[in-house]
């Protein structure tokens, strides 16, 4: 099968194989509990759900790229699935979701009590993995990105439904939400290798900006997708009244008529037949779905050129395939 | 007023004030969010209602009772404020609770979505503190203790109504409640100190027989003690159908009969008018009450034991005063 057949994440996912076994390995030893037997039934049933790993495997791809080849780039990915699993579990509970990557959520089979204080036993873990790298710098890294993860989802709680929240809170609440991760993710890859300072900033800025890309167009495929592209349902974030981008910049532009269906439909939530509809029209209208479209093709060439700094590598390219990847469904 | 007159950690205030004061002025520079206004709304509201601070007085006493001059003892006693407070956001999520200290909790006051998160934002801000320090022992220490919390707390909830728990079940459980924390309160003022190994394992030693203490006299206050002392009622925990530690030993000396009465109030739930008095008859049948009272006397006296290797110094003589103060109540 040709290169191009082949997903960039399938990719990565061949060419980092023997990492990630042992990332998988580390990451079943360290959910264990010897006391507290429902905490790997309940992380078991969220890392073996077969995420696409995408974090840990950025981790691993950031440090090889920069030629690391010690030990720890393992236990920095397996710090990261960590936090990742951890918000997750909490964000089921805040959001009382009842299904995560096609099954029930853990909230749902066990309850809301199990969710929290796994994912508290979770975070603790992976900040024991961060210590065991002695490196001060990756705890740094990983404790800024924890905080930010959590400001941006009570942001995203307050400025939910409220018709004032700027481009500039969405993009802190997006970082919260995705970016943070993914930025930290590649930035300790190049870290725990010992890379010159431009080569980490490249990898931050990689990681910001692919998280965000990823975002943006995620927003944009709620109002224009097909539902087997994404896994849920054209206007889902219409019903549950989101903020996202599109809508952002089209409440901008709105008039007065306009910006009293907006407060009926998002911030009243009192929505009736047909105002999907005139929803995506006004998005149209103002070219809201175009200029986020084009804000998220920017941020997957920012992704694409933060590479350039970086040794040449078939990692590299991968990399940046997937940046290409990632806002190729609204291209 | 006499020392006799004073209470210990009203002693261990007064001597330790200057210090107080610093964290008190780090956690509020800490627990503010540029971005998220409810963060420092739903902190203050918990840790402005003024509990006694005693884990953070724990490390600040160590570390100068180990002759510490730097400035990170602050750092690490906001740390360990930070992590108890996320810990009791997060409980009271768990236990649905609506009083804390005296006050609606922030779960009733906002909702658990902000409890879960404003935790876990806290938890992040106490590794950034801890990173600040340049201390990897530190980080470990907390780690640990912060993977022991989340563990006791899940085990509480998996051992809870279940007659099978053991004693050594109950101790793993209050190590996470409690004794992890004033141990890793402890141990950390010790080690940023640079004290002898000795002595920082004295001082381990002595917060996690104090914790332990501590919670055994919680326990058996629930059973005997007048409603004005403790601030609960007498028979909560029953009514809680908690398997405390009086508990747990008299079912372990049940007849057939007794155990059928215990399965009946404490796994069922099923009580009725004067099974609490039964309860109470069967506690002491069985000296359950006065061997409880034992072991937290014995804990207490490992306690005061374990300071023998630290320096002579007003603070351990205050340490050695709380450990007695903390059994008081049921000598």
């Amino acid at each position: 099968m040709s290169e191009a057949m082949t997903k960039p994440h399938e990719r990565l996912a061949e060419h980092l194989a023997p990492g990630m076994e042992a990332v998988n390995t580390l990451i079943r030893a360290r959910m264990a509990s010897e006391h507290a037997p429902r905490i790997p039934e309940v992380t078991a049933h969220l890392v073996e759900a077969g995420g696409k790993r995408l974090r840990p495997m950025l981790t691993l791809a950031a440090a090889e790229l920069c030629g690391y080849e010690g030990p720890y780039h393992v236990h920095l990915a397996a710090t990261v699935e960590f936090i990742h699993t951890a918000t997750l579990l909490h964000d089921d509970v805040v959001d009382e979701s009842a299904q995560r990557r096609g099954r029930p959520t853990a909230n749902l089979l066990w309850d809301n009590k199990s969710s929290v204080l796994v994912g508290d036993y979770l975070f603790s873990r992976s900040f024991q993995l961060m210590v065991e790298t002695g490196s001060l710098r990756v705890l740094d890294i990983l404790a800024n990105a924890s905080a930010t993860i959590a400001e941006g989802e009570v942001l995203q709680l307050t400025a939910a439904q409220d018709l004032a929240t700027t481009e500039a809170i969405y993009l802190q609440v997006v970082r919260g939400k995705t970016a943070a991760l993914f930025s930290a993710a590649t930035e300790v890859g190049g870290v725990i290798a010992g890379a010159p300072e431009e080569q980490v900033q490249a990898l931050f800025n990689y990681g910001d900006a692919l998280g965000i890309a990823f975002q943006i167009v995620d927003d944009l495929l709620d109002y224009s997708g097909s539902t087997g592209a994404t896994g849920k349902n054209v206007g889902d974030d219409f019903r549950e009244r989101k903020l996202t981008l599109p809508v952002i910049k089209a409440v901008a532009k709105s008039d007065a008529e306009e910006r009293a269906f907006w407060r009926r439909v998002i911030e009243k939530g009192d929505q009736r037949e047909g105002d999907l509809e005139q929803a995506i029209m006004l998005l149209n209208k103002h070219g809201a779905l175009e200029a986020a479209r084009q804000d998220a093709l920017e941020y997957a060439r920012k992704a694409c050129t933060s590479l350039s700094v970086l040794p040449e590598h078939p990692l590299r390219a991968m990399l940046d395939d997937l940046a290409e990847f990632v806002v190729s469904r609204i291209s």
